[in-house]
């Protein structure tokens, strides 16, 4: 199917409260304060306890004068019956403030509890687009990666352990109420951590500009976190130079306001099915599927080349198809150079899978903004070149 | 005084929920009731009334099933005394949500009609920075025009007519729950204003964009507003063609969403006093002032200049000295070619005021996120330029 979508005219803009720079993960404390708390639920990771970053925000919540329940029963692609047990956890401990400190999981595993707590049932009822009726309790986030933009985003991505899928949650519900970043917390995130996370920004950024729900207002952020990732992506994951890995934190956040607000396409699509099937690195698959999804859109999305190409570091002014492949081109070698995984088949995807993992991403709520129309055929041809 | 101040590195960033779109005034209504309204305080002037956009507000309003009380008792400028009015009129009648519709004036007098219904007291008493305690009824502010980022700012301005000056409130409370613009407005709006109210965006957006307050966050929409207004300005004041005014209705926006976040400079803490004295137009007083105060701020910005360049449409790469000299011809050709006036005596500024309007302007909260220090001297010396 070729036909392109057409844009939207209106556009809805809504971000949380956002707070960014070093050394400020001590004002957790205070930011669930002026949310009107006064026993957080803390929803972490082993790895951010085991670097400290743990007792930094331990340390600032009860000097802000509240109390605190630590929960880190959460695992990558964090699970409905972890979600389920943080949930009742809170309710037992009669917490009122939620704080997600760590990646996309321990993130999506806060939004997932707060979900519960006000909405009861179970996670799996929450799947689309607006499905949630009672508001949440208070929200801050806190992204210690440099990719998911879960903290700033309406989406929160849950696995379904009976089902081995992912399920897409979508609502303005689930943005935090503030976003909290200290790219200091970087400085311990494992090597490998670097690239796939930013691969995610990276894919978060060029789905987002080529969204058929994007506006300049969601453009701008884009374009500033492709710009961000192009400069310091390959650097970062080299040398870890405290600067770079800050661009990256900073690139996140840009991506993630960015799609929060135009939402995202086939790479989502496909990504989601694929983590929920084999557990696989989020980023990772992203980084994967990114150059055949551009590949495929590209014919409908001419007119945005030339600024995406400028976003992408390239400093001459190009058109048509030039434009085109330099697009191409730089996002190719940028992935070559930072060292990312390239084929599918090299994450573990097993070939027999491909149909069905491209029949089921026809129900995920990301391939809505697709700006072209694929079909089941279209999403198959994809995973074979990624494969 | 030549020392440039240190930039901030840790950053805020804060926007109201944004709803743009042709035809999207009918929303009004639905926006108010989402925000729990049930009695709304509709604000507006006889211009908008007359071109027939209250009606159209009203009509919204009352579909979705909300009562309406009409407030226009406001002029250019607005005043502590009619602010006064318009909150006793709000209490008298038990409304529970303010809908600001128009211009600054318009938005301006229905944040200080919010202040005064929770907080009390007199407008003054809200002067400079964070001091309004309690929080603001919900607010929703349409703009009619294409500059003054009031919808989505943190300031208010309003004139104190016994002391002939101008108040600038600032406060993360007066910015609105939800700020809806809806360019058709801009068909109605008289030719001279929208030159006037296009050069307060764009004095808004370089005043952004150089302050020290500035970040990634506010540098990317100060730059496209910057590339909005440098396409459209001329285009929209000769030919008033849609595409253009609304190109100026969204660089407004982005404008707003850089300067509530980084703040402004000398350009409007100097026109806030003048505006005080002689009641003239901002945006002229602004199209006036900004060319001298850029070429005071440039030798402290130089490593800004070429970004500044390309967002003012210059599509070469430029530094250092060039980019400099770019940067001021492109705005005095920009703003020749839009027939904006070009010197304060022109407005009915008075030579003999000048000291006074500098001594002034050292109190207004504008003048903190300066990038260069100025003192009266300096000050003085822009005004003497600008005359």
């Amino acid at each position: 199917m070729d036909q392109s979508k057409t844009t939207l005219h209106h556009c809805k803009f809504e971000v949380p409260e956002i707070i960014f720079g070093r050394g400020l993960l001590n004002q957790i404390g205070s930011c669930a304060r002026r949310l009107g708390g006064h026993k957080v639920f803390l929803v972490s990771d082993q790895g951010l306890f085991s670097a400290g970053w743990v007792d930094r925000a331990l340390k600032s919540i009860m000097e802000a004068g509240l109390e605190v329940i630590y929960f880190d029963h959460i695992t990558p692609n964090p699970k409905d019956v972890e979600v389920e047990e943080g949930a009742l956890e809170y309710i037992r401990q009669g917490c009122d403030v939620i704080v997600g400190l760590g990646g996309g999981s321990a993130m999506d595993a806060a939004k997932g509890i707060a979900i519960l707590v006000s909405n009861g049932g179970r996670i799996r009822d929450y799947v689309g687009s607006d499905r949630i009726i009672r508001p949440l309790p208070p929200l801050v986030l806190c992204p210690t990666t440099c990719g998911t933009g879960s903290d700033v985003s309406q989406f929160a991505i849950i696995n379904d352990t009976e089902r081995r899928c992912k399920l897409t949650i979508m609502s303005r519900c689930v943005a935090p109420d503030i976003s909290l970043t200290d790219p200091d917390t970087l400085e311990t995130l494992p090597d490998e951590y670097v690239c796939t996370t930013a691969t995610d920004a990276l894919s978060h950024a060029m789905e987002a500009f080529f969204s058929v729900a994007s506006t300049s207002l969601t453009d701008v952020h884009a374009i500033k976190a492709l710009r961000l990732v192009s400069a310091s992506l390959v650097n970062a994951v080299r040398e870890r130079t405290p600067g770079d890995l800050e661009n990256l934190a900073r690139a996140s956040l840009h991506a993630g306001m960015a799609f929060s607000n135009s939402l995202l396409g086939i790479v989502h699509a496909l990504a989601h099915p694929i983590g929920g099937l084999y557990d696989a690195n989020h980023g990772s698959i992203n980084a994967v599927l990114l150059p055949e999804v551009i590949k495929y859109d590209i014919p409908v999305v001419t007119e945005k080349l030339p600024e995406l190409a400028w976003g992408l570091g390239h400093r001459t002014e190009v058109g048509g198809s030039e434009a085109s492949e330099v697009v191409q081109e730089v996002l190719d070698t940028m992935l070559d150079a930072a060292g990312a995984p390239r084929s599918l088949k090299s994450l573990g995807v097993k070939r027999q899978d491909l149909p069905d993992l491209a029949r089921r991403a026809l129900d995920d709520v990301c391939i809505v903004t697709s700006p072209r129309q694929a079909d089941e055929r279209d999403l198959l041809s994809i995973l074979e070149k990624a494969y």
